[in-house]
């Protein structure tokens, strides 16, 4: 299929490596494009540069946030959380359209140091407000509550683990479901749907638990389980 | 031991039950003895009233705030988060002293509806307002991401899952780990010691999710378990 992964950090690589590989035709979107090639990695934090990246992964296609919605049967918000709104509205909501967006944005406000905080919370969440401000869009979401590397790859770590869904349309999260399924090898049994888009308040606010967590563990390849 | 349990709600109920089983000396704190035992059950919420409930309880000690918190070599806080401060400061700073509070409460405000919001979230929590205003208190917050019948008894729940703990004081926080161990039976590898009472903020945030995961599995007999 077609996907549209918008953002092009570590989460949108690690998706889109992952999608390329199974065979999908891939575009990551950008606001700029110049300017995402030029930018040079992070050695201290080990992410290599995007372009490093994409030399590794060169099927992927590489456009701007209007041509990365535009391409996909299925878009994928894998943004950071404050810049998603601009991301969204770059993209144009004529791009959007009534497509599926998968939402893995958390909303952490990193401005007032560590740890961060959430900047919207409690009575709101940020996949809340993607839907209310794109309300043709049919927004999902779902796998935002892990690290990237097990998002692609729920086998990395050991036994029964979850992934949560949240999303008004029911179509949309069926199609959500059957992508975590077939791309992602995420069993149809790990998968809670969660109810309608407000419940992204929930599992947007597992994120100040993780972030100790992976303090505590030393390692971001843990999940959370839901035990009976 | 002695415990002064404060809050008559289910939670201390239940708390208490299990505590008295166990050979311990348990009072029980309430704004008003009179007012409690006069309070009629909630047949609708499958709860019987608090003198129904002593009746077969007979040896757990009743009696003020002040009077529980004088009493127990450990105190844990069950009010309800909303009504947590009012208590403390009716059980007095002195009775108080610098015992080790073992704090269960969450700040769920149940007044805009449901499903309910915290009073306290994000930049701060419950656990941490009770550290600020009673400094001298050992406040370790614990076992307030699960229900009641859980608390007391982590085999109801099949599997490994996990109790949270966070406070300042080392001390104060093994022997909170001890007691989770020797009362109620959590294997010492299921406790995660989170750190300071700053990441009492990432527990407390669990119960949005805690709460619409009880709506989608219709039982609230169910943990979170860190898998990696």
């Amino acid at each position: 299929m077609t996907i549209g992964i918008l953002g092009t950090g570590m989460v949108g690589q690690t998706l889109a490596t992952s999608l390329l590989a199974k065979g999908n035709q891939v575009m990551i979107g950008t606001r700029n494009v110049a300017d995402t090639l030029a930018k040079p990695g992070n050695p201290a934090m080990g992410t290599q540069s995007f372009s490093d990246w994409h030399q590794n992964n060169a099927g992927v296609q590489i456009g701007t946030f209007a041509e990365a919605a535009a391409f996909g049967e299925i878009l994928i918000n894998a943004t950071s959380g404050m810049g998603s709104m601009d991301a969204l509205a770059s993209a144009g909501v004529d791009n959007l359209g009534d497509k599926v967006l998968i939402d893995i944005a958390n909303p952490l406000d990193f401005s007032k140091g560590m740890p961060p905080t959430l900047s919207v919370v409690n009575d709101d969440s940020l996949g809340e407000v993607i839907q209310r401000e794109f309300p043709r869009l049919n927004v999902v979401k779902t796998l935002n509550t892990m690290t990237a590397a097990l998002m692609v790859n729920p086998a990395a770590v050991s036994g029964q683990h979850n992934v949560f869904v949240s999303g008004n349309d029911a179509d949309a999260k069926e199609q959500v479901k059957t992508f975590l399924t077939e791309q992602f090898g995420w069993a149809p049994g790990s998968i809670i749907d969660m109810g309608d888009i407000t419940t992204a308040r929930g599992t947007e606010q597992l994120l100040p638990i993780w972030i100790r967590l992976y303090g505590v563990l030393q390692t971001p390849m843990f999940n959370f389980a839901i035990v009976r």
